[in-house]
């Protein structure tokens, strides 16, 4: 199992989340690339602390929107959405070849992430970006999304991932944040239900039937102090079970 | 003898120059990166109009100051400059490659170029963002000047350019443009003096000496209709006298 | 009637349009406030130039997008709009202040005009923004449009405008642009029309029905050169008719 | 006595420093405008929590380099630069208006105020701006400082400010951070002095003389858990020795 996180997203003065903490627990990285978060400076230093750990370089690709952190939806035309994309993983790219390794898969971030689960314009610009720097490229988002229905007609690999803390409905989609019970608080539910998906076993939905989610990374948080010490039980859960934690990008490591 | 000129230096809804009309004009194109000027959009369609014609697609690197273009002196940290270098050399390959191509030069733009002369800080970070992304990849900047040394030290490729429309002191410096005559008007006088530098023959310095400017390109200016019409009687006239307009970077058309 | 057009639509080493010659023309200048388009010497040297001839200074606001031109919808949280808003307006009083005059109404831009129309969010930001400013600061925006109603609840003065150039459906609305004759060419006719609706008289609406629209303003467009040419026979028709092209806004000529 | 402090400074996701602390403490806020940092909707908050205290609220105007916060030279032309720093000042008014308040003074920040304290060109840009908005409103800045020389000249309040935690040289200027004891870290010496300055008594300079620094305003920073802890001993010092400590601005309480 891969286990994915967003890393490198302070600006300038401004820090957020410990990303050499995460970087020892993870085994991916999506990377911001100075649209919604991530200043050139610090995309060097997170690709470089990555490449020697072994851990995968993602572009985490996003909305130009620094002060709203690329979470709110813009309506983008799908053209100069895929150019922007594509600027965004070059960028990257720079950092990641300068410490000796390379951008290994593409997730996007926030509200374009949103938008890509069910949105062809936004996706399929995702995906032409992609397919015009390296369709061997992966890209990672929600199983049964829009975005990675149109990589695979492309012909790019489709990864599809998890979410540790979020409850699942019945049919294998996220509850939405507006209801209760959305995000999972209790640490140790959180990593049985992590190492039972490593293992390809079924997890407790949320109105309690059984549900199997195919996964190949689980994405954990790591923005808060909390957050760090949950995704830091998860891989010791998973290190406990046996299941090895390696980067689903090929070459990475 | 090469020509090259500034291009895609439009920005969102605002366009700058004929790109299209230089770009049958000149040999090599230094586009606009995003940080002084150019958008996603505009790099990605210039390095395809660049590529289509064997004109060769140079990294117009800039400080991050669209308000002020680049022109402005900002006293940027050499290593935060180096990895602002890198995030736009990165940025625009990724277009250049998407449409064929590959970025075959680097050059600085506005007060970024005034720095990279004389300050061995400035200069320094851009020659180590070269290296970090292609020792091989080509610099081009003044003769004589500090960007230019130091590329050479460190085995980087160094172009020098001569400016078709600028005054020259004894010493081969450009007359400043607080001189009375720093910028040439007389069509014919600059055709004649680009003709003159490509033939590796003397042009006349200001104080109506002889001077030998070495240069492996020529900078021709395209920013309003007289300057491409300037650069376009500069290119005629090398036609004329029989000397090969071709991009001095290796592969590129 | 008023006249408006938008006004100081540059960025930088970027102009837009020709802002003295619409000066000429229109009676309210809609100047942008550094959000969408414009920078600060741009605000200063335009709200100087309004000032000076007597034409009332608009705030137009916008959303915070320079690369998408404020074109863009963007699904911004209430709360921060109206604080951007409030931003924009206070930025562009202090210039108008500086040039003797001061900010005399407000009028949204682009993606947030057409946010504004039909959006209760959207429009009530806005209006918490004026009322927090000064509530007797008017508003202008489309007859029938949210923001307008929301307005005249909250005790903020609503002026209604029409488009000089656009075809009207038989309910008062503006053909949209996708509909084939949407937006009129014929010049005579544009301008018998402005002056028809300054008399109060019913034009034509796009199914041959007559219509009657109530606006104390009239858009006219100004970004290209046909545009200022169409501006300025809408006025020549006006002043011939002996209609006063006046600021709808108080004491501001 | 009036103590004053850095406040406002995060940005769209990114918090920065302790402000409601540092508002219990300090009389005068010196608020971000949106330039090196702060946000609109920061600015409303900072400003409403002001207001609510009697904190005056101040313009903290800086070069537009949200990427380095403002710290680092950009060689504006005193024309732009006069007109970025109204636009901020009017932005900020808004805020303070919106709230009850209004802007009470302008400090420049960071680069723009090492900047203002010896160059004529940025500092009487600085005058330029306050005397178009409003010329009784104040500036603040080191003693001695081409800010507070020009704004005199000009009939514009000149406040002069002592620094708590730095070493003076004997003829009352700052030690360079670059010297070896430029900042006191010793909490009680730093209490003691800020007690001896607002008693108009000498404290020590770093040579061990005697040395009389005239200050209507101490500076406290608040950036870090350890300086608002050092703010709030200096605040308790103040208040035991039965200094009063309130805004120098007129009518801010």
């Amino acid at each position: 199992m891969d286990l994915n996180s967003d890393l490198g997203e302070g600006f300038g003065p401004w820090p957020m989340g410990d990303d050499e903490a995460l970087l020892d627990i993870v085994s991916s990285a999506n990377i911001a690339c100075g649209f919604h978060a991530g200043d050139p400076s610090i995309m060097r230093t997170v690709c470089g602390l990555a490449s020697s750990r072994g851990v995968a370089i993602g572009a985490h690709i996003g909305y130009r929107d620094l002060a709203g952190f690329g979470r709110r939806d813009i309506d983008m035309d799908p053209k100069a959405l895929a150019d922007e994309v594509l600027y965004q993983i070059g960028a990257l790219d720079a950092f990641a070849r300068a410490e000796g390794d390379r951008v290994r898969y593409v997730k996007p971030h926030g509200a374009l992430y949103n938008k890509a689960v069910h949105d062809d314009g936004q996706a399929g610009a995702i995906v032409a970006a992609i397919r015009a720097y390296d369709p061997e490229l992966p890209v990672m988002c929600l199983p049964g999304s829009r975005l990675l229905e149109l990589a695979a007609e492309a012909g790019i690999p489709a990864v599809a991932e998890a979410f540790a803390d979020r409850a699942y409905t019945p049919d294998g989609t996220l509850v939405s944040r507006r209801e209760p019970g959305a995000v999972l608080h209790d640490v140790d539910l959180i990593v049985e239900r992590c190492v039972r998906m490593a293992a390809g076993e079924e997890i407790t939905a949320v109105d309690g039937s059984a549900l199997k989610v195919s996964a190949r990374s689980i994405c954990v948080h790591g923005d808060t102090l909390g957050a760090v010490a949950i995704a830091s039980r998860v891989r010791a859960g998973l290190d406990a079970a046996g299941v090895p934690v390696t980067p689903f990008a090929v070459g990475a490591s």
